[in-house]
């Protein structure tokens, strides 16, 4: 395997995400650090030779640039126990993946941000109104892992899978977004057993 | 390969990603046709049986159930012609699709959605106030993929992939949603490029 650089800030959970497969896996990675606060991936270096839309994270392997935490996770994690061996599994591993990008993230993630690191004062008007509509789609998306894992111990098949992992980064300190945890015990349960999983790391080290 | 029925309203960019992978790879595939605008995917049948949320498209494999518009592409397309033959490129493939889902739909087709299917008359305040950040975004999502397409002919390596379908489906209808596709040249020869690949089919047929 090429040599592997994670360029992330260590706040960050889809970071974390990338972090916790290479660590469950046994992969070594090097990691360069960013404020993103401080504007660090907004330097002209980082635009000319990272991610010229300045995000991070940014897995870098061997000269080639890959972001979007989740395929980050993809690359790491292809043909090891973490990825499902059937064809539908695989699939529905990926459906979860997607769910997350969409329905969780933008919400759970966005709302823990902007109260946490950006702080409510600082916010515009336009993002304090779109707080509420957050929180009720990120309750949405909390409820719909409920269901699931009222019913499955994993989120595909019968093991972790990088579908746990990409969930687990931003639900595990929703509570920091204002997201009442209590209200789902599966959930709860599933984190108790992701953060049991042998390697496991948590987000701050 | 089980049975595969997509449930779906062909008038969603989501849905008509599944149908266009299955075309260029000539997989057969029934039809089932439901009206988002009439509710017909919140009725109690729709929700006990396809998908609890009440969400389109949903590939129906056998006896399971699979969301998510670019999980059911994976499906279809794993180890075709549609999948990048190395690692890299396999993760790539998905970086563009996971782009596509947090950077892109959210923007390009929420936008379109809500200018030409809900109208902007019954809008809420909220949405109103919401189009602004939203018509930026998708420019930005827009100007990225023109950015890599003034180098490249397709997202990854020399071939079409699942990529260039999952972000053709709302890409060449934007202009539908008031953006303007002719300040991006190179994501209209792309354009060019996947309509003229063999078996394309069109959005509305």
């Amino acid at each position: 395997m090429d040599k592997l650089i994670l360029h992330e800030d260590p706040v960050s959970g889809n970071c974390y995400k990338i972090r916790l497969t290479a660590a469950l896996l046994g992969i070594r990675m090097e990691r360069v650090e960013y404020d993103i606060m401080k504007g660090e991936t907004r330097t002209p270096e980082f635009l000319a030779h990272i991610n010229p839309v300045g995000r991070i994270p940014v897995l870098q392997v061997g000269q080639r640039f890959l972001p979007e935490s989740n395929a980050a996770c993809c690359y790491l994690g292809e043909g090891s126990a973490l990825v499902p061996g059937d064809r539908f599994g695989r699939a529905d591993m990926l459906r979860w993946m997607f769910f997350e990008q969409y329905h969780h993230e933008p919400n759970v993630a966005t709302v823990r941000y902007w109260l946490t690191m950006v702080g409510t004062d600082a916010l515009s008007e336009l993002q304090r109104s779109m707080i509420p509509g957050k929180r009720l789609a990120g309750e949405a998306a909390l409820q719909q892992m409920e269901d699931h894992l009222s019913l499955h111990d994993w989120f595909v098949g019968d093991a972790a899978s990088l579908a746990d992992i990409a969930l687990f980064a931003y639900t595990h300190v929703a509570g920091e977004g204002g997201f009442d945890l209590g209200l789902y015990p599966h959930v709860g349960a599933w984190i108790a057993r992701v953060r049991a999983l042998p390697k496991f790391v948590p987000m701050r080290d």
